[in-house]
């Protein structure tokens, strides 16, 4: 097999080559290295690397687990110990964490090989992967585009087919998003799927979680096995053992019923992204699935986003010394105001208004299996632009209204999942799939079922004429 | 068996009975009934009656279920369809709702018969039983003392053999200072096992929670199953299903390592409940245990306890109309007050501090199975104080100070059991069993291994001289 041919392998397929030794894992690294070198100088997703270490790990052999010898990068927003972190934030620009985070030490544990980190906005705040430590990450299909945020890096990353397999984490819509715009499979899980560890502070707020990313959901699936099950010292992490995750049976779409909607109920969506959520309705209802024009109500989940996100960010930034803060972004420092701004009425609101939310979804899921949506409502723009200002005739006034088919997802706690769901005009767009409450393996399975009808997480960009 | 016999049964005996047709469910009611008319009058556990309607239910057959046939009485801060739910406040007193709580539905479909309401300090505030609505809830092992609170009817009724299960709820020990009281076993479980419905707006707080009593732990077992288990519109409630929890096999003792402390690092407790801790080492050292005077250091628990708790009555109190605010009693208005004062400051610094408390807690787990010290720093009291002003010589500053016992458990998230551990002057004394977070299994096996040695809770009070 040519080097090259190993990275346009599954995370699946590698693992059962190196476990008939027909392929090594440092043959599996070198041919992603290579691709790396080879590309990443114009795309710039994977921004800290630790090639040397990953190379004298794979030699020394000895790896075992569910990801022996696949290699992977992590997000930067996530500890590495001895590895540079920096949150894509000059602050932290020379942080080396003498710890791995949870997350970190799970995939390590796994068998996986760490060969760097990827790229991220500036603490990951808005889904544009831009920052001025490392710059911006362009998108495989078209390097004059973004590809989305923040898990941007690792999308990129995972397209052109530089790793098999990424860690992302999503508050808005950070492992959906870039997944959209690069055409791979991003999957938030239910809050406490993939816990945060102790020290990350992180249990009491279900806004934030982390997930895994693949190029199609067996990988996905693998990953998630990994990084999902209890910890002892997290508060919210679900029972339930990661491996139940490990291997996805795929639902009958005869036996679904499926809510689809272009826009959750009234949001501006780019027309392309409408026509091919459409396009999808029909080929699911085609393929035997009953399909009806649905969305649950909505309402609220604006305000009790930008409520609990500006807690976090007020918490977080609101504290910093004026010469830390000198060096945050305009939109953080305005997303930390805004938190500094909340009264108690706001924080007093949340809880009826968001169990009224969580209420009418779990009601709505009723009649419907899932519910199926535009992951995005823009396709992939210019990489110059910071944050979306406009969306069919519709003004954006803050830098992440533009998200909302993701954000609003978030605030009702359900799992969802942005898959490939084709091109046009030669940029992908993603549909978002979401389940009821926790029902993470059911929504794996129509993922995988859907996966066969799409069938686009399969084409790989033509980097060789970008590089 | 002579009626009032059927009274000092388990539940599970009951079940049995009934389940053989030795008995029948309105012979069960029936002697309950005839003891709560007898002696409720001079203890006042079971506020708001409904026996026509239960006597009805019980004679036109048809229950099934786990709990068919056994006579329950719900705390009167659920919501019972038809039946008035006045939270102990004068501003309910009249208050009818339409629906029942999730919680009661989940008892009342397993078979139970609701007889009434049990009483509660004011919008269960305080751990001590007395409203303006109903009055004071006596002990029945000395009537001239509370019953604890907040689940104090509860606890009383069980005591007393009204009732052989009773469902309550716990924020700063509303489960397990009553149980301790009065001589039953209270159960708080982890936060989501039993979980709020989602109309009850509560999933997002982990401080309060639902939970059982009874008056041994298989009795207790056999209602959590029927309460506990996931809800899908309830984002925090846990997903194994509840009748995981129906059978209990007691843990061996001489494979536990259990951690004892008579104070859990400087809380001041009066010294015969001490001495009866002290004693509870001895006898389990005994029976083969190992056992370790140790504590986990709960630093930071108060202030996490009084911020989380002051939020939550700010949010419920501090927006009534002026005249319903006069309505209430001065201490909830003090803890509303306490909640209007909180800063960003004191929010923000809630997370960090927890994760680190849970942490701290749960890297002492790794050394012990189990964590026991008093449920109560106090004996039960006079009837006539309603908070307790000072203990082992040190002054109490708030209403609520003198049960840090257990409030400092609630912020670590641990699931605590109450269990009876003896008798000291004629009153009763809780041990207070700690296991790690989630594991309320294994609580439940350990408290009835225990069980097993402290035999108390068989001790019936001599409630004919008091009647």
């Amino acid at each position: 097999m040519a080097d090259d041919d190993l990275c346009f392998q599954s995370a699946v397929a590698l693992r059962r080559l190196m476990d008939a030794r027909e392929v090594s894992a440092l043959e599996v690294l070198d041919a992603h290295i290579a691709r790396i070198e080879r590309y990443d100088g114009g795309l710039n997703a994977i921004v800290t690397r630790c090639f040397d270490a990953a190379r004298e790990q794979a030699r020394a052999g000895g790896l075992s687990g569910p990801l022996a010898g696949l290699p992977v990068a992590h997000k930067d927003l996530t500890a590495t110990a001895g590895l540079t972190t920096t949150y894509g934030s000059p602050l932290f620009a020379e942080n080396v964490p003498q710890e791995d985070s949870l997350l970190v030490s799970r995939i390590k544990a796994a068998g996986a090989v760490t060969i760097g980190k990827t790229n991220v906005p500036e603490f990951g705040a808005g889904s544009q992967t831009f920052n001025r430590v490392f710059g911006s990450t362009r998108n495989p299909y078209d390097p004059s585009r973004t590809c989305g945020g923040s898990s941007g890096g690792a999308a990129a990353a995972l397209a052109a087919r530089f790793i098999p397999i990424a860690d992302g984490s999503d508050a808005g819509g950070s492992l959906r998003n870039p997944a959209a715009f690069c055409n791979v499979v991003g999957f938030r899980p239910s809050p406490g799927r993939v816990p945060f560890g102790a020290s990350e502070n992180a249990a009491w707020s279900d806004i934030g979680t982390q997930g895994p990313m693949a190029r199609n959901v067996d990988d996905l699936a693998l990953l998630l096995s990994v990084i999902a099950g209890p910890d002892a010292a997290v508060t919210n992490a679900l029972p339930e053992p990661g491996d139940t995750f490990r291997s996805v049976e795929p639902a009958r779409l005869g036996d679904l019923t499926i809510a689809v909607t272009e826009d959750f109920g009234g949001l501006p969506v780019a027309a392309p992204i409408r026509e091919r959520i459409r396009a999808l309705a029909g080929e699911l209802e085609q393929a035997g699935a009953t399909v009806v024009e649905a969305t649950p109500d909505l309402a609220d989940a604006t305000r009790i986003f930008h409520i609990l996100r500006a807690e976090r960010f007020r918490a977080r930034f609101s504290r910093m010394p004026a010469a830390h803060k000198e060096e945050l972004k305009d939109t953080i420092l305005w997303n930390a105001a805004a938190g500094e701004a909340l009264t108690h009425d706001d924080i007093d609101w949340v809880p009826a208004a968001r169990s009224r939310l969580v209420e009418r979804v779990a009601r709505f899921f009723e009649r419907f299996d899932l519910l199926i949506g535009p992951t995005t409502q823009v396709l992939p723009f210019d990489v110059e632009t910071d944050w979306v200002r406009e969306i069919a005739g519709q003004t954006m006034t803050t830098y992440i209204e533009w998200m909302q088919s993701c954000s609003w997802i978030t605030a009702t706690c359900a799992p969802a999942l942005s898959l490939p769901c084709g091109f046009t005009d030669g940029l992908p767009v993603g549909a978002q799939l979401i389940a009821p409450l926790r029902q993470d393996a059911s929504l794996l399975a129509a993922a995988k079922a859907l996966e066969d009808i799409v069938g686009s997480a399969q084409v790989a960009p033509e980097l060789e004429a970008d590089a």
